[in-house]
């Protein structure tokens, strides 16, 4: 039977099928389970924590560092790590349908491999050992497809049939995973996608993941595996990060190979899809990155930096540096953030100004000015590509892109005239950009610029799923190809998070926004902050994420005291 | 008297006046000497010199390293240097037509200050004090026009009237300059153009000076300044260099800044224009690039890439570095050079290998692949800033950027889908190049990929100006973003260069180019080869090409003394 005749329904349906067939009988949930679990409002923790034994819940709960720790020490093999994390995807996945990939076979292989290597070297084989990871779908790794949930794409290379490339093509920074020991045990979808449905936060199921790499949040929030890797052209690690309660770096690009990625929108190389590291501490993303890069990924890739990790640029507390200033934007100026965002910031800001660092306010060139560049630059040819790869299995478009299209086809491209007009437009406001920030130096106590700056991730905290109204707080970084890492600071909370009778909106969307936003839906989501440093600091943002971190954790030792 | 009233041909000849007032009377040379060296074949060297006193040839002979050396020493000032320069200068101009800009004053008033600085710190102010430099006329200098030669541009800033910024803006570059020492003393223009007329090479004027930075390359094959600035998107740095006799280094987009600068085009940032040293030594490049790079541009300019000087690149034979090398290409296979190439890319393959380099075939993927991804990438908008810029003053296009236009106007655009493509098509041919280059280390002594490789500049040594047929020797650097140094090797001989009887054309445009190669005109030429690295690799490139430099010069010795 040829695929002509083939609904796309019922392709879908076959890959849903063939991916619950890889998950091994044991590990499979009864039907009732899962629809109890569909009828909580949050299954982190606590409900996911009941489904497994207890060798699973205590390697899975365990930071890179104290895996690696235990695995270093022979106390623990590879395998072990890898068989809890596949068991523990294994129930997200049938309690959430957040993978499209599911390669437990090849993970246990992989595993094994590690631990012969083990054993007969006595040493792990590098700083990644017999750690789980997952990957957006977006990333090819050898022996597994890649679809990006295109129903079109299932069977074929990138919506091509018979190339010889299916399942045979592995991505850059894959092969970097594999070759420092990290293990891929499957992958994740966009969080809206036609073959397994809608992606929403473990944290408070009324609420959405956030897109795009919402399948990887998911995962990290139930700790399916030790670390996610998403792609971001607009805030598409970071919203998601920010809605799920996790740890996220959205490096700049250049500084994480996008080499042999299956992608939409390829020939847009000026503000080219960046990679981001999901997980649940800046310790694992900081060691995740410095690994990839130590694997000198410009030799491979020409579209990255050679800029090794520099360790003089990872401020400490106690090491020489000079003390660290911070920017800090509560609002900018255009779409006001949601009351558990607006006191996620207020904490922040307390936090590191009672620890002593000096907070200035952020007042940058608007990203009202970034939000008008960023849909031309990102969308301008009128995402032609994406339409094809609909049109292959004539699956319709899902809510969240409808706006892109045309009814019946794309929208006509801009002209090469006006889109250069656009990126002269984009250099003017990094420019601008730059120069608000040395102007810093005139107001802050060190007379050094500002080293990074804080701001909300989105103007919600959590999303409802139809009221997706504004990006441009991490569509902005993008613009500017800054590296930013979102903090986790606290949950909404109904008792406290309230619209203030003050609130005037600034814009149309802001009130919008504002209206979207209920104490009653919302609480128990969570909140966070986002860090955002210059191009190509990632060292200097990771390091100072975790200053904000460190400075949260002593305020609420503090206050939690004073409590007592 | 309104411009509507002037012609063209007058405002241009103002501004040739202008220009030449600004040199003071006693450096006029008489117009006899000034048609004499019209009909003299090479002007460079003894033929200059008997029109300058015995100081300002000792001054001007001299390195950036030597004259650093003196100013620190106290025995000579900043004054004395910067006046030598700008009076050899004013001989270059009116036996070359090659200034646009003449700034002596504002370089004296300069000049005086640093001396000030010198006797009340007894230290230079930076690592390029009193050093005098020429900037092709695409870089604003405060107190100085900029018309990138278009007359419509003459009493304008780019173009537009009373803006304000007309002789007040400054690049970055030149900040940059300023704030080392540097001292600049003019701005040279395009090869062609309808102000200055034509440059030919000092070295024959015969030929060309090659384009576009050729009034720079002429600057420094007759010695007007120490160093000087070009800008290159296509072989504008390097072609000039190889038919001028000098050095020159054209780095990768994002190693020095572009800011502030004039340009046309600029929407088009996929392949950026780059910025390129000239000079007489592999020592004055990396004097200036280095000291360029300790001002970290980055911060304010963000479009480089925060890349600090890597004294670890810097290969040094004597150093514990391992030996490098070099990949080797006599052509490719599209365009055979000529003649006088041929012999020095084998005077350099034969120096490096009695040297005891491993010398490896370079046969990466073709050129006639970047020549097709050039074009489109540089002028797929139809270059309508540049027919702007033209009709300002109504002066007609010159005879080297007829073939942009229709008749009467731009070509029209491509459209952006059509574009992406093309971006596509580009960073496919630079993965490939890239996997290419990592290949070679399955061929190397050292089992290491090549360091670097040796091609040639252009398929000419010098150029008859309307036989310019094929710039994709240099082209390709633009496409892949890789830094390139030029080193001229020698010179043509008639009694030597001759073409091959076994000579057979690759193609219709090679057989075209040998046609155009007559012995006897270009007697005398120089004759160069370049030496190509990974991209943003400058420290390595400049390193090697030292080391090829020192090649040369032993194998000279040898054969001189085997000669004796």
């Amino acid at each position: 039977m040829s695929n002509a005749t083939v609904s796309w329904q019922e392709i879908a349906a076959r890959k849903r099928e063939a991916d619950v067939a890889k998950i091994p009988a044991q590990w499979i949930l009864p039907p009732s389970v899962v629809a109890e679990a569909k009828l909580q409002r949050n299954i982190v923790g606590a409900f996911i924590d009941r489904f497994l034994d207890s060798d699973t819940r205590r390697l899975t709960a365990m930071d890179v560092s104290e895996l690696l720790q235990h695995m270093g020490s022979g106390s623990v093999t590879a395998t072990q790590v890898v068989t809890a994390f596949c068991k523990r995807a294994a129930v997200v996945h049938q309690l959430t349908q957040n993978m499209l990939e599911i390669c437990f076979d090849l993970a246990k292989d992989r595993a094994e491999e590690l631990d012969l290597y083990f054993q007969t070297h006595k040493k792990l084989i590098g700083p990644l050992h017999g750690i789980p990871l997952t990957l957006k779908d977006q990333f090819h790794v050898k022996g597994v497809e890649t679809s990006m949930a295109f129903v079109g794409w299932i069977g074929t290379f990138e919506g091509q049939k018979g190339t010889g490339k299916e399942r045979n093509i592995e991505s850059e920074i894959v092969k970097e995973f594999y070759s420092l020991g990290a293990v891929p045990i499957g992958k994740s979808p966009e969080t809206s996608n036609n073959i397994l449905g809608y992606l929403w936060s473990p944290h408070n199921q009324l609420l959405s993941a956030g897109g795009s790499s919402g399948g990887e949040a998911v995962m990290q929030a139930l700790r399916g595996s030790a670390f996610g890797i998403g792609t971001d052209i607009g805030g598409s690690v970071s919203m998601p990060a920010s809605y799920n309660g996790i740890f996220s770096i959205k490096a700049s690009s250049g500084r994480i190979s996008m080499k042999d990625a299956a992608n939409t929108g390829q020939g847009q190389l000026i503000m080219p899809t960046a990679v981001g590291i999901m997980g649940p501490s800046i310790d694992t993303l900081r060691r995740v990155l410095k690994s990839m890069v130590s694997t000198e990924p410009w030799l491979r890739d020409p579209y990255v930096v050679p800029l090794p990790w520099r360790e003089g640029e990872d401020y400490r507390p106690d090491d020489n540096h000079l003390k660290p200033t911070f920017g800090f934007m509560a609002n900018d100026g255009v779409v006001t953030p949601h009351p558990p965002v607006q006191r996620a910031l207020k904490m922040v800001k307390l936090a590191l100004q009672v620890a002593g660092y000096d907070v200035i306010d952020w007042n940058p060139p608007s990203n009202a000015e970034s939000l008008e560049i960023h849909g031309k630059i990102a969308r301008g040819d009128g995402c032609p590509d994406v339409w094809s790869a609909l049109q292959l299995s004539g699956e319709p478009e899902v809510y969240e892109i409808e706006g892109l299209f045309e009814p019946g086809g794309p929208r006509k491209p801009m002209s090469l005239t006006e889109y250069q007009d656009v990126v002269l437009q984009m250099r003017d406001y990094r420019n601008r950009y730059q120069e608000y920030w040395m102007s810093t130096a005139s107001v802050t106590k060190s007379g050094r610029p500002v080293d990074v700056f804080i701001s909300p991730v989105a103007a919600t905290a959590g999303l409802m799923r139809h009221k997706f109204l504004y990006s441009e707080y991490t569509s902005s970084t993008n613009v500017l190809d800054f590296p930013t890492v979102v903090v986790p600071v606290t949950f909404a909370d109904q008792s406290v998070d309230r619209v203030e009778s003050r609130f005037r909106p600034f814009t149309e969307i802001d009130k919008k926004n504002m209206e979207a936003y209920d104490a009653a839906v919302y609480h128990g989501a969570p909140a966070a902050v986002q860090v955002v440093g210059r191009r190509l600091s990632e060292e200097r943002v990771l390091s100072l994420a975790q200053v904000v971190v460190d400075a949260l954790e002593r305020q609420k030792g503090k206050e939690s005291g004073r409590l007592a």
